[in-house]
This record gives structure tokens, sequence and C-alpha cells, in this order.
């Protein structure tokens, strides 16, 4: 059984879950295979079509159209789960400084697609799709559980990202308190509101479509795709809808046609761009108690691994970037621009 | 010229630093050659006696006592210095959203021996006083320069810690604003302090002795040792002063013998428990613009990097340890007991 810790100098929480030491690979230094050096069905992977027994239980599908006896997507526990929905969110007291709860949550696995080799970059628009309503369908059945506060949707793409299986999947970690990241951004976008009276992000966007184009990828219809002014890596990637919507869970899923064009576009550029990079993906989303504020807006972020997080990083909190972001959004549109007529769609090329 | 950028949605501060891409195998993920390995001299290396006119001038060393032309720790500007101190700190407005200014600071190197092949861990007790000499000194000259608010001192061990060069040796970056990391750090300190009218960490460090021994590894005259309640990553390890004082700067170097022996036996410990485990080390202090502050309390943050920070981390902030503190702890201890008498003389055994 995991436990949830805070730490009293920062407020921080953090997770304690000795069944996570036990994952296969965790600790593996090893470089990934390339996709194309990977077969498109592994027998040994657990996430591959025929292997099913091997998961736990599917707790959701999306049938492949053409042969809905198979799935395209599947959902499922995490095996090494770092928190389960079992017990309450008391916190309990350990004399004054010392704040803990039962490790409660929900960590859920998404198999992004039956094949073992064709990672986001490489997937076709429908099933990117899939993938989207997935991620959504998950987050709209667990944030009806009340112990739950905030769901994080993520990918670890490479092993210097923090993967431990090569098949392309992404992860639902759900947990009964708000994470410290979105608290930090929450208070930044409160503030604003309370000062201007319009959401921040809203603002943001108009503004780097009106100034900062020079930082803007890509515009769509319903997003836009910028490398923000303060990247803390090279080549960091934030896709933000239009319109404003706190929520990821309330985000109108007429829109995800579009979605799934721009985010694997951004993926398929970025893997042109630096040749199959690490990276991870995030979707920020407001808290599951408080979705249609006017003060969040949910978004996605994608953080290329390609230089390591020092001590420097680690100590302060600043991290040192060798890349502006003009500079590598204008790789991204070079890019962008020179690729194959069906790729790229919802760029403006 | 690098320069400073704030993002307006976590009011980070990031350092945009084009010359750090040209560091020597910045981008290496090989693993790095265990010390044993390694020759005591290496002609290439730019940081073993010899090649002094390798790096940039010599800003400040130590002799060695035995033979006083050579040098025993040696101080050099950063020659991919992330900031340098020339212009100044006036913040620029690009717009309602953007803030930047000129990268000032300061960026140097401690090369911690001649010897390339001995880490902290292997030590003398003596060499390691010396580098924490180097440490101060060189803080009291930075702080001196108005211009910069907050030192950091840190040591990358190994390449997954995001060492560039095998000889062991660490930094100091000096930058004109607070870091985020102490910044919210010093709020729940000073939160505390409003509270109860005393230090946060003084209190804490009482507390872990009466009642949170468990988890104290030593206790010295002046130290003690701790894996703290909430570590976020498995054998995270603080070491703080007993008596309050907020800056490393003013801290009475009469006690640098007795904390050399605490580090370097910490050191140790995690060399024999993890197999000379990379890892970084960071000196929290408070700002130099306020170094007898009343809130805050200077300790030393050791974090062995086992495992990957990953999409969960990275997006939420929140990490995942497979490890309770108090078997790491109970660990360490098992370890320094069983040392040579020589060797961990400032833990009780």
């Amino acid at each position: 059984m995991s436990e949830l810790r805070q730490d009293i100098t920062t407020k921080e929480w953090v997770i304690v879950a000795p069944e996570r030491g036990k994952r296969p690979q965790g600790r593996s230094k090893a470089k990934a295979a390339a996709a194309d050096e990977l077969p498109d069905r592994d027998a040994e992977c657990p996430f591959c079509p025929g292997n099913e027994s091997k998961t736990p239980t599917e707790v959701f599908r999306i049938p492949n159209p053409d042969k809905p006896s198979d799935w395209s997507v599947r959902v499922i526990p995490n095996r090494f789960a770092a928190l389960v929905p079992e017990g309450d969110t008391t916190r309990k007291e350990e004399g004054p400084f010392f704040r803990k709860m039962i490790g409660y949550g929900i960590h859920e696995v998404i198999i992004d697609s039956p094949s073992h080799n064709t990672p986001l970059a490489l997937m076709p628009y429908e099933q990117v799709e899939r993938v989207l309503t997935a991620y959504q369908e998950r987050y709209n059945v667990i944030k009806k559980d009340r112990e739950i506060n905030h769901i994080t949707i993520f990918k670890n793409v490479g092993w210097t990202a923090g993967t431990s299986l090569a098949h392309p999947h992404s992860q639902l970690v759900a947990t009964p308190i708000m994470t410290i990241y979105y608290h930090r951004k929450f208070d930044v976008a409160l503030d604003y509101y309370a000062d201007m009276g319009r959401c921040l992000y809203c603002d943001l966007i108009k503004y780097n479509l009106e100034k900062g184009r020079n930082r803007v990828i890509a515009e769509t219809a319903e997003f836009i795709v910028v490398h923000p002014y303060a990247s803390r890596v090279p080549y960091e990637t934030w896709i933000f809808p239009k319109m404003h919507c706190a929520s990821f869970g309330l985000f109108p899923d007429t829109y995800f046609t579009e979605l799934a064009q721009v985010l694997k576009d951004v993926a398929f550029c970025l893997y042109q761009a630096l040749d199959n990079p690490d990276y991870n993906l995030v979707i920020d989303s407001t808290t599951t108690h408080d979705e249609d504020d006017p003060y969040y807006h949910w978004h996605i972020r994608i953080i290329p691994r390609l230089s390591t997080i020092a001590g420097f990083e680690m100590g302060s909190g600043i991290y040192i970037t060798p890349a502006r972001p003009e500079d590598t959004a204008e790789h991204m549109k070079q890019v962008a621009g020179s690729c194959p007529d069906d790729m790229c769609i919802a760029f403006s090329k």
C-alpha cells in the first residue's frame, strides 16, 4: 500500500510507492531501439494484441472500426500502480510537521494502438483522435470519484523520458491532491484574473498571435502551437485551444479531429527536426472539483528530453536552455513546410 | 550573450544561454567509467594539474600544504558560462506578458582536487574541508556584488546527474534573481515564523531528533544527517547545521572540520550502499541580500539519481519514490556501522 506524504518545507506531496520498485526495466539506462528497428508485434510485449491476458483487466476499449472484435485503443490499470482507489483521503498528522494519507488514487495505462512500433509521430490522424477520445473518456469517468481532485495525463516517450516499455502508451494518474505544479500556475492565473478580470491564457494566446508570431508554429481554427517565450528546454512546445476552457474533461470532443491533426503534426515535426527525440507530453488541466472556472485554461505541453536535468535545475528550479524559442520555432516551421503534402495538414504551409 | 526570461504562467525565470550548446559531451548519454577505471591524471583533462593553461584564468586557489607551489583546490570561471557579470539587471518588459533581463551573473567551477579519479566519497577529510573553504570563500567574495541576489553551489556527479567532465568538480551559479525553489521554501518558512515566531528548520531538527530517530542517520555535535519524511527520491539526504544560520556565507568556518567529516561520510556511505551512484548535491542558502534573517536555515541536499525524472514528475511536480526513508536510513546506518574504523569517524557506530 502506497502513501502520500507532504514535505513541510516546500508543501510538496510525494508518493511513496514500494510496488513501483518492482517494475520491469525501471532503472535501465539503455538507449531504446528506434521505432524502425522494432517489429510491429512483439510476442513478449504485454501491450501487444494476443497478450491481453498478461495485463490487468481492461477498463475501456475503442474497437477497431474495421474489425470490431479487435481493439484500437485499450485502457488498463497500471500493474505497478503508484496509487489505488482503496481507503480514504483523510489526512493523518504525525506530530506537528508530518502529514500523510493513504495512497488513494487511480493509475491507468492507455495503450495507444495495437502497433508495437508506431509512435504518435507516425500514427494515422484517426488513431491519434481515438487516443484523445480515450483520454477524455477516462478523465470524465474518473472525475466522478469525489475523493479525486486532479487528473494528470501524460506520455513518456523513450528511455531518457522515463518509459519502461517500448510499446507506445500513455498514462493517467488521478490524485486526491492538486499537483504542486498546477497549484502554482493556478495561483498566478488567479492573481491575473483578480487584477484584469480575464483569463491569463486567453490574453496570452491573443498576444502571441498579435506580437509573438515568431514563436507561433501553427494556428488553426481552434488551436495555436507555440514555443513559449521562456521555454525551459529546447523545442518545448505548448498547444492551446483558443476557446476558454479550464478542464480537458469539458472540452468539446467535436474539436478532437482538429486537435488530433495538430498534435500528430507537432509530434511528426519534432520527430523530423530532432531525429526521433525522447520527450514527455503532459495535459495540464484544472482540478476536477472546479472544472468551469474562469481562471485556468487547459493545454498540452511537450517537453523534449535532449539534455539531462542536472544539479542546478534540481537545486534552484531554474532551467538553463541553449536555444532561443524564436530559433527553434523557425526550425519547426521549416520542417513543417518541407514535409509531404499529406503530412502536416493542420499547419499552414 | 545570455538572457533571463520569465514565464508569465509560473513566474519561473529561465536562462537562455546559447553558449552552453557548445559544451563538450553535453548531450552524451554514455555511462561514466567508474572511478577505479580512471587514471589519477589524464593528459586530456583541462582540470588536471599541468593543464592549467587550458582553463580560463583562475580566480582562487588553495595551495597544497605540503608543496605550496602546487594547488589543492582551484576555482575558475566556467568556460561555457550560463551567466557573465556584464551589463546590468534592469528588467525589460516586452509587452504586457514578457519580462527579461541581460544574463548577468557569475558561473564558476570549483576543481575539487588535483586527482582525476578521487570522488568526494573517497577524498581525505582534509581535502573535503578545503573544498568547503573554497565554496565559502567564493560565496563571500561574490555576494559583495549587489546585483547578485542568490548563490547556488552544487555538484553533478556522474553522467545521469548532468556532468560533462569526469574530473571531480563543483559549480557555483550566482543569479540576479532568487531561485524559484528558494522562493517557495522561503514563503513556507516565513509563514511558519509568522505563526510560531521560530525558525521552521530549527524546530524540524529538534523534532527529528526527538521523534524522527528512525530517519536520522547521524548526529554530531553541530550537525544532523536525515532522510527526510517526504524524500522525493530514494536515499535523498539532508545535512543540517544545528545552529540557526540562514546563509552558508555566515556559517562559522570553525565548524568546517566537522562538516567535512559528516559530508565525506555521507558520500562514502552512499557510495557503499548504492555502488557509486550518480547524484546531485546542492547547498540551499538564503539570498545574499538578507543573510541573517530569522526564517531560513542553510543546509545541504544530496539527491541520488537512481531513476529517470519522467512525465508525471515533469508535469505535476509530484515525485513517486519506491523507497521509504525509514528503510533507506536504516540501510545507511548499517553501512556506516560496518565500515572500517578510520572511515565514518563522524558517525556514532
